[in-house]
Parts: C-alpha cells; structure tokens; sequence
C-alpha cells in the first residue's frame, strides 16, 4: 500500500446565472474541493449547490478566496494592504465555514485564487497576513498551493507558523525548467498519455517533466486539475486510474497533526 | 435587584470610505451590537474595525444582515425565494462570525435588517428560512426583534423552534395605537424627558405609550437606538441612567437556556 | 414586396469571464440587437465586444437596461421608484449610447429587461418615468416590447408622449388564449415546423396560435428570439427564409417618422 | 481685465445612503465640477442629483471616472489592460454624458480620478487609451490634470493627439520642490491667508510655493479643491475673492478651439 493521494479542483466559480466548469461532472472524481467564496465567483445559492454537491461524493472542502474583482475574474492584481487581505479571506472564508457547518461538514483548508496567489508569491507581509488568517480559520490549520512550495513567501512563513502547506501537481499547465508553473490564461486541457507517464514518473521518482523534457524534482501530496479545461472528465479520471495503479488510495488529506501545536 | 437589561444598536454600516453611524460614540453605552455584514453595508474592514470596538467595550455582537442592494442600502424589498434568504443570511452571519472567532468572541443572535425585516413579518416561507438559518448559526439560536414579536410570522415560527425571541422597544420610532412600530426613513431622535417617562412606565407597568398617548402593552427584554438620530448618545445615556435608577443592571442578554434544546 | 421585418435578439449578457448567449453564431441572422448594459448583465467590455460584433453584420443596437441586481440576472422584481427607474434606465443607456458613438453608430431603441419589464406592465408611476428616459435618450424614441402592446401600462403612456412601440412576437415562447405571453425561466427552443407554419399565418392573417391552439390576434413589427435556446440559430435561420419566402425584406426598423414630432 | 478663471471641485461622490463631501455647501463658489460616475463612488440618483445642483448653480460639468473598486473608493491600483480603461472610462462618462443632456447640459471634460489617475501619469499604453476616450466622448475634447502637466505620459499623448489639457493647481495639498504634488490620503484644508498669498504669487509671477517654501513655476488655468477639507466653503470663497481682486472673472473654461480640429 503506497499510501493516500489527493485530487482537487477549483470549482462553485459560476455566478448567478452565469455557468462556469464542470463541477458535477468532476465531482466523482475527485477527493478535495476549493470552493469560490463570493469575491471573484461564486454567489452564495451557488456556494450552497457546490457544498451540497461535495457532501453527496464525500469531497472534503476547503475555501477558495479571491480579490474583490467580480469583473476581472480575481485574475487581476489589485494594490491592498495586510489587513485587507486578512479582512477579505476571513469574510470569504467565514461565509463558507458556516455553510459548511449547516451542512454538518467541517473547513479543511485554505487556497488562494488568482491574482491573490499570485501577490502571494513574494510579498511577506501579505503572507503573514494570509497565514495568520488560514490559523485564525481553520480547526487544523491547512493550505493548498501550487508546488513546488519551499519558494515562495508566504508557504515559508506559513510553515513556519505551523500551518501544513500542502503542494499540488499540475498536469494541465507546463512546468519550466527550473520547476515554475507556467500560468495560462486558456486552458487546451492534457494529454492523458502524456499524464499517465509523468505522474508515473512522478510517483517513482519524485519529478516531474518541464515543457522542454527536463526532470524537476518536485514535492506534492495532491494533484488540481482545472475543471474548465476541454478533457477535464477524462483527466480527473485518468489520474485517478493511473494513482490507483501505483496502489495509493484516493481520499481528502489530513492535516499533519503534529505541525500547527509543535509551532504554539 | 430588578435583573439585566440591554441596550443595541445597528452599526457597522459604513461601508469604505463613507463613514455612517456614531460606532464609536455609543459602544460605551450600549451592552449589544447588530453589525451589518457586507450585503446592505459594512464591507469585511468596517466589520473587523466594528468587532475590535465591541470587543473593547464587552459588547456582545450579533449580526445584521440584508438584502443584497448596497445602491438602496438594503431597505427596498426583493422578490428572493426561501432558499436565497437562507444563503444570503448563512452567507453574511458566516463571515461575521469568523470575524468574531477571530477575536475569541461568539456570536450571540441574528437581526434582520431593513426590507428583509419588513418581508419577514408577513411571509411564512421566508419565515421559516430565517429561523432555520438563525439554529444552523448561533451555538444558542437566539434573533432580536422589535416588539411585539408575537403578531408576526418569522418569529411566531422561531418561537416554535425554540430560538430565543428579544424583543426590543424603540424610543425614537414612535408606536401607533395597536403596538404597530411606525417606520420612518429620517430619524429625529428622540425627546430625553419623554424617553425617561415612557422607560419609567415600562418598567413599571409593562406599558409604552403610542403616538397618541394610549397605553400599549408590550413585551420587551432589550433596547434599540439608532445610531443615527441627532441626540443619540444623549439617548443612550439617558436610557442607561433610567434602567439603573430602576435596578437594572446593564448587560448582554444570555438565551434563555431551555428553549433550543426543549425543542429538539 | 411586403416591405420590411425585423428580428431582434437580447444580446451581450455575458459578464467577465462568465459566457452566456450565441452572439456570435446568431448575430449573421438577425437585424436588431438589445444590448444588455451592466446592471443585471454585461460589463463594458462585454458591451463594447458586442457593439463591434453587431456593427460588423450591419445590426442595429439599443439598449436593454434591468435592475441592479447581477446575482439575480435582474430576474427578481425590486421595489424602486419611479426616480430610480428613470436614472437606472438614463445611466445604463447612456453608457451604451457613448460606446455605440465611438463606433459611429446610433442608439437605435431601449427594451427593458426582465423583472423590470414585468414591473412596467401594470404600473403607470413607473411607465411614465420609464417612457421619459426614453424620449430623453433616443434621437427618435423607439422601444421594443412584447406584443399585445396595447395593454400594458408603460405602452400605452409611451404611445401618448409620442414614442414609436414596437410589438415583438415570439415563436420560443407561448400565448395562452387571451394573447398573453407566458414566460417561462428554462427555454426549450421552438419546433422549426411549427414556427414556420405560425410565422406564415401571422403573416397572412395578423394571427399567431396560443398554447391550445386558438387563432390570436397580434400586431408586431419585430419577432424577438433567445439567444440560450437550444435551437436558436436554426431558428433564426427559419424565420428569416419564412420572412423572404412570403416578401419581406430584413432590415432594421425606422422609427415611424410622425410619432414623436407630433406629440411635440 | 486679466481674463478667465475656474474653480473645480470633485463631486457627487456620495453613494446610496452614503454621504460624502459638501457638494451643496461648494457649489455656488465654483464654476466646474468633475462628477463621479457610479465605479469608484456616484450611483445614478447622486449622479442625477450632483447633475441638478450644478445646473441650478452654472456650474459646467465634466466626468471623473475611477477604477472598478467601490470598496477601495477607486484608490488601489488594478492592473487593467489598456481596452479594459477605454471601456470604463466610455461607460462611465457615456453613463454622465446622457445624465447631462437630459438635463439640457453638454459633456465638458474628463478627470481621471484616484488610482487611475496614477495610473495615468506613467503608462503610456494606458495613457494613449484614456486619450482616445476622452476624444470620443467629448464634443470639444478636454481634461483636466493637476499641474505640471507636461511631464506626465497621459497629458503628454493627450496635447498631441488634440486634446486641451486644463493644469489644475491645488492649494490643500503641497509641492514639493521640483513641482509634485504630495498626495495625501486625510485633508486638513489650507490655511486661508497662505492661500491667498500663494495665489496671488501664482496669478503675478506664474509661480507657487513648495512646502518648503521655494519657488515652483507652474502653469494652471483651473484651481482644485477637495469637498472633504475641514474649511472646504472657505477655501473656495477666499480663492474666488482673490481671484477677483486680480481681475479675473469665474467662468467655466471654453476649449482652446484650434486644438483638436488642428491635429486631425
């Protein structure tokens, strides 16, 4: 037995009206959700399918905030202060923790959206900010991020602050070489042959492979597929297939209990 | 020793740069807060700003939701369905009361703000979502509601649920002869004489007195004030000294403790 | 030759990143085009793609104002006053009509959109402030409406300051006996067949065919489809070879030119 | 007769219930207002009331558009794409522009307000598309900008593409020595005899004083004050009263008439 893995994905990013992924079609596939929160998606009749969806396939939850930009999708970045971000994941998140709980479900962890991940990346005082919120929220304090984590800003000090970051494996976004996510605007989905070799690789190895074929090293507990992505059915559950294959179970991750008390 | 007594106000219903409401002036006198959370007003640095300020002056904090129309500050009426209101309400109380866990505090009930209060009196669907929102949210479902609370459909139902219906008496709205508390958009505050003479009879007999000086029988456990209206701090204080003179002593209402759970 | 006929479309309800509507596919097949204008639908870049895209197929474009509330789709019936109504309609037209400028082009018309198309129906405080918008915007007022247009309040008050009322007819929508327009939130599309058949009687006898299938009597100028229908380029494509099959020609209205002046 | 000046303020910067600055108390001492259009502060009936109050006292009115963040009153930068400012700018002012000839009143100029306003003075992309705005919105294209306006990428593309660019001078905020002017969040006015000092400096040598009391040579044909200054009405009054006692009259600015036609 090779243990547990983890598959989410971003999802409750309609709004109103307005459609957007696959969240019904995905949710059988998947082990963990980040669910919009209100600022850059997801109003709060949406937020309420979308964890009533998660409930019905036994998908853990976790927040999904984003900056207060309706219009530019969350993906634009917007000059706040440390305590605007910590004012706006609190809200966002705390809108969705009770929804949870009405639903006799519990929060399992933070993920920033767009624009905020982004200013994540290299802000530090941004980070603190967003860090001490996750801890102020969570009942075992639990990030999601794209891996690999050990670079960026606020991962660092949000491990050290005894959060458990957990970092994600793409497979529909190209890494470079030297192991950076390569965000696109348009997502052409993923090969799935090409998935089932380099996650194979991945769970043998610990690498990755860049765009140009190079192997990154690259530490990850989960994998986050993008449910607007044109094979996103297929991809969830080619990994699926492909992680069972390598004899892991497919279930929610919990948080590693020693790290948020050993940091008090 | 006559018991506790309580004093709220609506506030935090700033909402960026424009300021509303005298917060600051009046949490000293006042034992209960109603804070709006973000859909009629009160974006997420206002409420943080609203629960450090209550929080420094031991009041306790309950929510204040509305109507999502920032542009009609939540007081025009909305044709939403039953299942919206509960969103809307678990949505805004949720962020709030993360908010408040944030600051080691709990939240203590919920009030229905503007036109969402109006629509709730009559409409036993939305009745019903409400309560049920109010249980799904509050550790001891408790909600505020002007008096008399027992002629109107949400709290009829409430009451049958077994959360701890407030009532609250105005001094600076005026009662017609039948009980009914006469809306009014701009608030001329309320004379400190007249005010003191109709707590006095209160206490004492259980009695407000109408617009037109007729005894009217009400059941009230707690106190709203506006805070804007002209003079009220000087309400508020005066409120205060009349309770004291009286034997009450001022403080945050706790649920009347069989209620909830005798219903369940 | 049968002289001119009109088909309309609700267009540019897109919102961000949100995608909602066949603009594209359906724009070749149409003459007129309600542009949505940001406040239950349609963000200025939405708008401003929309009004190249209409300029490019030679399409005429007026505005389609709703209520301020984007997470209802401005579905949801809001109590506003007539005040409100005139500078909500003024303010989104006036957006339009700038952007329509800046391309060359002229406010064709204005439709109202949703709730406050049914709030026009049978309000007259509201139809009148509603009808002044539009003669305060459109150079030669014109506005669409579903037909029978002689009975609703707004039509009537438009018609006698003067505006040129555009009845719409509709084929992916019934009439119950009485020529009432039955709305409907899902939309199943039309039956090819039978919209043919319909549109011919129509054009033959002034009558479409209710729901039960009994003759009613209509007058309409323009035939107003949706652009979320299952079916709504074929149908588009339908009632316009219908339309030349019996002589008409497709082209945009003119305002019938006596209208306005006269009232003067 | 030492010719023309103006005084502008910005205005109609209420929202809703939300008040703010003292538009009514301004109005009658200033010749031309710069309104807000519903993005960073202004719904429509403040909008259609600033339009009233200025018509009622002569004043001309221009637009102030500001980013999409009504939360952030329009002070945070967002980093918004070139098409995207065109579009706001459009919808906004286009939004004022029908407001105003409903009212029988003319579009006079555009001001960027807030962060878009910084935006403006380094981003040529950005600059170029704010210029070709305002072109297309304004019969006789016309900005104001606070002075020096020469050194900035937005007024620099502006001149040159035909645009009359009004230097604004400001009393209530300070110069540094090379002639910046030092943005500071919280008014505290101007004191009212440097005021009349310093303007009358400028109105003999075309000189201000920084705030340390050099000479910086500045050209300006509009003087701006902020409505939120503690001694606002003052200000004006005394800016107006020395204004006159130079010999100039108030008026609103008429474009210099060659420009634009010139460089078309």
């Amino acid at each position: 037995m090779a243990g547990i893995f983890d598959i989410n994905i971003d999802c409750g990013e309609s709004f109103g009206n307005w459609v957007m992924g696959a969240d019904e079609a995905l949710m059988p596939h998947i082990t963990t959700a980040n669910v919009a929160c209100g600022f850059h998606a997801g109003d709060p009749m949406t937020m309420m399918k979308t964890i009533a969806l998660a409930k019905e396939n036994g998908v853990a939850v976790g927040s999904h905030p984003g900056l207060p930009d309706l219009m530019g999708f969350g993906r634009r970045v917007m000059a706040i202060t440390p305590d605007e971000l910590y004012a706006y994941v609190i809200y966002q998140t705390g809108a969705l923790k009770s929804a949870l709980e009405a639903n006799g479900m519990a929060l399992h962890h933070v993920k920033p959206h767009g624009a905020l991940y982004r200013m994540l990346n290299g802000d530090e005082a941004l980070g603190e900010a967003f860090a001490r919120a996750v801890i102020d929220l969570c009942p075992e304090p639990m990030m999601y991020y794209p891996a690999p984590v050990e670079r960026h800003a606020v991962t660092k000090i949000a491990a050290d602050m005894g959060i458990d970051v957990v970092g994600e494996l793409y497979f529909d976004l190209p890494y470079d070489d030297d192991g950076t996510l390569v965000l696109k605007r348009s997502n052409e989905g993923a090969d799935l042959d090409d998935t089932r070799h380099k996650l194979g690789l991945f769970l043998e190895t610990g690498n990755t492979l860049s765009i140009d074929g190079a192997r990154v090293p690259i530490s990850a507990r989960s994998i986050c597929l993008h449910g607007d992505g044109p094979n996103a059915v297929d991809l969830a559950t080619t990994i699926g297939a492909t992680l069972s294959e390598h004899g892991y179970t497919l279930e929610p991750l919990t948080p590693a209990p020693t790290l948020h008390q050993a940091a008090e």
